[in-house]
């Protein structure tokens, strides 16, 4: 086995009512300097309700929760409970406060660690992809 | 500030020539059952050879390594250096042999670490991104 790698909480996912925002930590603020050229993000955070040792080893699921998904391994789901807790969401910009970034949605809880952004760049749009029915 | 997470490698990318294959670890091998029924995934891995200190605390760069690209923070880049060194790839499946997933290419070193495994969905296709010129 290899060695484990750490990640560090770079922000925090706010949700109140409608509005969604992602702060940004101060000591991570020039980490956002060009970032208003972009229309969308790729928000990675962490299923931190699930860091436990029991969820981490969870290897299969029904996706969705639904017992008529058929079971599946969690390297085929966006399943919240997997080896590494990380999640994807792809969010459009609305606008940038300071270390604020307000995007339009967000499906993560409030107060949701936030461990990496990246820019939606062109080659992201991947075309005929296939999918199981269960999707 | 908020506490670190763990992150425990699942596989290991290959590069053989240009074959290019994702290794998964015999103790993560039900995570893929039903991945077969997927055309592409997202491959997590970990940028091992920038894991410093320096270059873990670097949070503006020139995009691409060229001076030429205005200086820009690495949350508006896919640069490999940030505070946590993820990197996504969308890949084509070619074929899953066993734990072996191959795939079409991906932009990672031989040896490179994986982390997470996520198959594409039709929703990950955004569409109207705008990006700034250096892109």
């Amino acid at each position: 086995m290899l060695d484990t790698f750490t990640i560090y909480p770079i922000g925090m996912i706010h949700k109140d009512n409608h509005q969604v925002s992602i702060e940004i930590f101060e000591a991570f603020r020039d980490g956002l300097f060009g970032l208003e050229h972009f229309s969308h993000i790729i928000v990675f955070s962490w299923f931190d309700r699930n860091d436990t040792v029991e969820k981490r080893h969870t290897l299969k699921v029904h996706p969705r929760g639904n017992k008529k998904n058929p079971l599946t391994g969690v390297f085929a789901t966006r399943s919240p409970v997997r080896p590494n807790l990380i999640a994807i969401s792809t969010c459009k910009i609305l606008s940038i406060e300071d270390t604020i970034i307000h995007v339009d949605r967000i499906d993560s809880f409030d107060r949701t660690p936030v461990i990496d952004i990246k820019p939606c760049l062109p080659g992201d749009v991947s075309m005929d992809i296939k999918v199981p029915q269960w999707v």
